[in-house]
Protein backbone atom coordinates (compact mmCIF):
# COMPACT_ATOMS: atom_id res chain seq x y z
CA UNK A 1 0.00 0.00 0.00
CA UNK A 2 2.40 2.90 -0.79
CA UNK A 3 1.59 5.79 -4.23
CA UNK A 4 2.78 5.34 -7.41
CA UNK A 5 3.39 9.02 -8.95
CA UNK A 6 2.80 8.32 -12.66
CA UNK A 7 5.54 11.19 -13.40
CA UNK A 8 8.04 8.96 -11.86
CA UNK A 9 6.95 6.00 -13.84
CA UNK A 10 6.73 7.34 -17.09
CA UNK A 11 10.47 8.24 -16.56
CA UNK A 12 11.03 4.27 -16.63
CA UNK A 13 9.39 4.11 -20.06
CA UNK A 14 11.47 4.86 -23.60
CA UNK A 15 9.76 2.99 -25.99
CA UNK A 16 6.31 3.53 -27.38
CA UNK A 17 3.24 2.05 -27.81
CA UNK A 18 4.84 -0.66 -24.99
CA UNK A 19 2.31 -0.38 -21.92
CA UNK A 20 3.66 -1.64 -18.70
CA UNK A 21 2.10 -2.32 -15.67
CA UNK A 22 1.88 -0.57 -12.51
CA UNK A 23 -0.83 -2.00 -10.45
CA UNK A 24 -3.51 -4.78 -10.11
CA UNK A 25 -7.18 -4.01 -8.66
CA UNK A 26 -9.15 -7.04 -8.55
CA UNK A 27 -8.56 -8.84 -11.89
CA UNK A 28 -7.78 -5.60 -13.78
CA UNK A 29 -4.28 -3.65 -14.46
CA UNK A 30 -3.38 -0.15 -14.58
CA UNK A 31 -0.58 0.45 -17.31
CA UNK A 32 1.27 3.08 -18.55
CA UNK A 33 2.13 3.72 -22.35
CA UNK A 34 3.54 6.54 -24.31
CA UNK A 35 1.89 6.57 -27.95
CA UNK A 36 3.87 8.29 -30.15
CA UNK A 37 2.53 8.52 -33.82
CA UNK A 38 -0.01 5.98 -35.35
CA UNK A 39 -1.18 2.65 -33.77
CA UNK A 40 -2.97 -0.05 -35.21
CA UNK A 41 -7.05 -0.91 -35.69
CA UNK A 42 -7.96 -2.99 -33.50
CA UNK A 43 -11.00 -4.03 -30.98
CA UNK A 44 -11.60 -5.73 -28.02
CA UNK A 45 -14.37 -8.08 -28.23
CA UNK A 46 -14.30 -8.95 -24.09
CA UNK A 47 -13.79 -5.82 -22.80
CA UNK A 48 -14.10 -2.44 -22.33
CA UNK A 49 -11.27 -0.25 -22.22
CA UNK A 50 -10.36 3.08 -20.18
CA UNK A 51 -7.98 5.78 -21.48
CA UNK A 52 -6.58 8.51 -19.52
CA UNK A 53 -4.23 11.13 -20.74
CA UNK A 54 -2.00 11.80 -17.94
CA UNK A 55 0.27 14.48 -20.33
CA UNK A 56 -0.17 15.44 -23.62
CA UNK A 57 -2.74 14.70 -25.78
CA UNK A 58 -4.06 12.29 -28.30
CA UNK A 59 -7.44 11.21 -30.77
CA UNK A 60 -9.02 7.58 -30.90
CA UNK A 61 -10.12 7.75 -34.46
CA UNK A 62 -13.00 5.41 -35.00
CA UNK A 63 -14.69 3.74 -38.03
CA UNK A 64 -16.85 6.93 -37.49
CA UNK A 65 -15.51 9.64 -36.25
CA UNK A 66 -12.54 11.11 -34.37
CA UNK A 67 -12.47 11.86 -30.59
CA UNK A 68 -9.47 14.37 -29.39
CA UNK A 69 -8.58 13.31 -25.87
CA UNK A 70 -6.38 15.93 -23.94
CA UNK A 71 -4.15 16.38 -20.76
CA UNK A 72 -6.66 15.29 -17.68
CA UNK A 73 -9.09 13.42 -19.64
CA UNK A 74 -10.35 9.95 -20.12
CA UNK A 75 -12.46 8.21 -22.79
CA UNK A 76 -14.00 4.25 -22.53
CA UNK A 77 -13.74 2.47 -25.53
CA UNK A 78 -16.83 0.13 -25.36
CA UNK A 79 -15.95 -3.47 -26.20
CA UNK A 80 -16.13 -4.39 -29.63
CA UNK A 81 -15.86 -1.43 -31.25
CA UNK A 82 -12.73 -0.80 -33.32
CA UNK A 83 -10.19 1.84 -32.59
CA UNK A 84 -7.39 3.26 -33.55
CA UNK A 85 -5.61 5.94 -31.67
CA UNK A 86 -2.80 8.43 -32.55
CA UNK A 87 -0.36 10.95 -31.54
CA UNK A 88 0.91 13.94 -33.28
CA UNK A 89 3.28 14.27 -30.35
CA UNK A 90 4.21 11.63 -27.80
CA UNK A 91 1.95 11.28 -24.98
CA UNK A 92 1.42 9.93 -21.97
CA UNK A 93 -1.58 7.76 -20.92
CA UNK A 94 -2.96 5.33 -18.29
CA UNK A 95 -5.02 2.15 -19.32
CA UNK A 96 -7.24 0.44 -17.57
CA UNK A 97 -8.76 -3.12 -18.87
CA UNK A 98 -8.66 -6.62 -17.60
CA UNK A 99 -5.75 -8.33 -16.90
CA UNK A 100 -4.45 -10.28 -19.68
CA UNK A 101 -6.03 -7.79 -22.29
CA UNK A 102 -3.69 -7.52 -25.59
CA UNK A 103 -2.91 -4.22 -26.82
CA UNK A 104 -3.67 -5.52 -30.06
CA UNK A 105 -6.97 -6.45 -29.22
CA UNK A 106 -8.35 -9.64 -31.44
CA UNK A 107 -4.79 -9.79 -33.66
CA UNK A 108 -1.53 -10.24 -33.01
CA UNK A 109 0.90 -7.89 -35.20
CA UNK A 110 4.40 -5.97 -35.27
CA UNK A 111 2.54 -4.10 -32.85
CA UNK A 112 1.45 -6.60 -30.13
CA UNK A 113 3.36 -7.02 -26.62
CA UNK A 114 2.40 -9.43 -24.20
CA UNK A 115 4.11 -10.81 -21.13
CA UNK A 116 4.07 -6.86 -20.35
CA UNK A 117 6.64 -5.97 -17.83
CA UNK A 118 6.05 -4.50 -14.59
CA UNK A 119 7.62 -1.16 -13.29
CA UNK B 1 -17.98 7.60 -26.80
CA UNK B 2 -17.00 11.28 -26.24
CA UNK B 3 -14.18 12.53 -23.45
CA UNK B 4 -14.69 13.28 -20.05
CA UNK B 5 -12.67 15.97 -18.89
CA UNK B 6 -12.12 15.92 -15.13
CA UNK B 7 -11.67 19.67 -14.11
CA UNK B 8 -15.20 19.97 -15.93
CA UNK B 9 -16.89 17.63 -14.22
CA UNK B 10 -15.23 18.77 -10.67
CA UNK B 11 -17.07 22.22 -11.26
CA UNK B 12 -20.53 19.94 -10.75
CA UNK B 13 -19.84 18.82 -7.99
CA UNK B 14 -19.92 21.02 -4.88
CA UNK B 15 -20.31 18.81 -1.65
CA UNK B 16 -17.53 16.93 0.24
CA UNK B 17 -17.28 13.14 0.50
CA UNK B 18 -20.18 12.60 -2.11
CA UNK B 19 -18.99 10.89 -5.17
CA UNK B 20 -20.72 11.31 -8.60
CA UNK B 21 -20.45 8.89 -11.14
CA UNK B 22 -18.91 10.08 -14.48
CA UNK B 23 -17.99 6.88 -16.48
CA UNK B 24 -18.55 3.06 -16.82
CA UNK B 25 -16.29 0.48 -18.11
CA UNK B 26 -17.52 -3.33 -17.62
CA UNK B 27 -19.31 -3.62 -14.31
CA UNK B 28 -16.71 -0.69 -12.96
CA UNK B 29 -17.89 2.53 -11.85
CA UNK B 30 -15.15 5.69 -12.16
CA UNK B 31 -16.70 8.38 -9.91
CA UNK B 32 -15.25 11.80 -9.08
CA UNK B 33 -15.64 12.90 -5.48
CA UNK B 34 -14.39 15.66 -3.31
CA UNK B 35 -12.39 15.15 -0.27
CA UNK B 36 -12.15 17.59 2.69
CA UNK B 37 -11.29 16.37 6.39
CA UNK B 38 -11.75 12.94 7.74
CA UNK B 39 -13.77 10.52 6.40
CA UNK B 40 -14.98 7.56 8.36
CA UNK B 41 -12.78 4.35 9.15
CA UNK B 42 -14.09 1.55 6.59
CA UNK B 43 -13.56 -1.24 4.66
CA UNK B 44 -14.85 -2.83 1.13
CA UNK B 45 -14.49 -6.95 2.11
CA UNK B 46 -15.23 -7.95 -1.71
CA UNK B 47 -13.69 -5.33 -3.95
CA UNK B 48 -9.93 -3.39 -4.09
CA UNK B 49 -10.36 0.15 -4.54
CA UNK B 50 -8.41 2.79 -6.27
CA UNK B 51 -7.92 6.23 -5.82
CA UNK B 52 -6.34 8.69 -7.89
CA UNK B 53 -5.34 12.36 -7.01
CA UNK B 54 -6.14 15.12 -9.81
CA UNK B 55 -5.52 17.87 -7.84
CA UNK B 56 -4.20 18.49 -4.55
CA UNK B 57 -3.35 15.89 -1.66
CA UNK B 58 -4.57 13.50 0.81
CA UNK B 59 -3.97 11.03 2.91
CA UNK B 60 -5.07 7.53 3.73
CA UNK B 61 -4.78 6.53 7.08
CA UNK B 62 -4.54 2.75 7.55
CA UNK B 63 -4.30 1.25 10.93
CA UNK B 64 -0.56 0.75 10.87
CA UNK B 65 0.49 3.66 8.68
CA UNK B 66 -0.34 6.60 6.88
CA UNK B 67 0.11 6.52 2.71
CA UNK B 68 0.13 10.91 1.00
CA UNK B 69 -0.85 10.74 -2.16
CA UNK B 70 -0.62 13.57 -4.07
CA UNK B 71 -1.25 15.24 -7.56
CA UNK B 72 -0.71 12.58 -10.21
CA UNK B 73 -0.55 9.71 -7.83
CA UNK B 74 -2.55 6.73 -7.07
CA UNK B 75 -3.05 4.36 -4.65
CA UNK B 76 -4.57 0.89 -4.59
CA UNK B 77 -6.46 -0.34 -1.15
CA UNK B 78 -6.81 -4.07 -1.38
CA UNK B 79 -10.18 -5.64 0.01
CA UNK B 80 -10.94 -6.01 3.46
CA UNK B 81 -8.13 -3.59 4.55
CA UNK B 82 -9.21 -0.91 6.95
CA UNK B 83 -9.00 2.80 5.60
CA UNK B 84 -9.71 6.40 6.34
CA UNK B 85 -9.34 9.03 3.58
CA UNK B 86 -8.25 12.45 5.31
CA UNK B 87 -7.36 16.00 3.27
CA UNK B 88 -6.99 18.77 5.66
CA UNK B 89 -7.32 20.82 2.03
CA UNK B 90 -9.90 20.18 -0.47
CA UNK B 91 -9.06 17.07 -2.59
CA UNK B 92 -10.20 16.41 -5.73
CA UNK B 93 -10.36 12.59 -6.58
CA UNK B 94 -11.01 9.83 -8.97
CA UNK B 95 -12.18 6.58 -7.24
CA UNK B 96 -12.48 3.41 -9.13
CA UNK B 97 -14.33 0.85 -7.76
CA UNK B 98 -16.66 -1.85 -9.21
CA UNK B 99 -20.55 -0.59 -9.64
CA UNK B 100 -22.86 -0.73 -6.33
CA UNK B 101 -19.89 -0.07 -3.76
CA UNK B 102 -20.93 1.65 -0.99
CA UNK B 103 -18.33 4.65 0.00
CA UNK B 104 -18.56 3.92 3.61
CA UNK B 105 -17.82 -0.14 3.02
CA UNK B 106 -19.31 -2.38 5.11
CA UNK B 107 -21.46 -0.45 7.39
CA UNK B 108 -23.98 2.24 7.18
CA UNK B 109 -24.08 5.45 8.38
CA UNK B 110 -23.97 9.33 8.63
CA UNK B 111 -21.21 9.39 5.76
CA UNK B 112 -22.95 6.18 3.44
CA UNK B 113 -24.49 8.18 0.16
CA UNK B 114 -25.38 5.45 -2.44
CA UNK B 115 -27.86 5.79 -5.60
CA UNK B 116 -25.32 8.17 -7.26
CA UNK B 117 -25.76 10.60 -9.11
CA UNK B 118 -24.28 10.90 -12.69
CA UNK B 119 -22.91 13.82 -13.92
Amino acid sequence: MESINFKDKFKLIQKAWSPKIIASMNNYHFKLAKFDGEFTWHSHQNTDEVFIVIKGEMKINFRDKSVKVKEGEMIVVPKGVEHKPVAEKECNVLLIEPEGTLNTGEEENEYTVDNLEWI
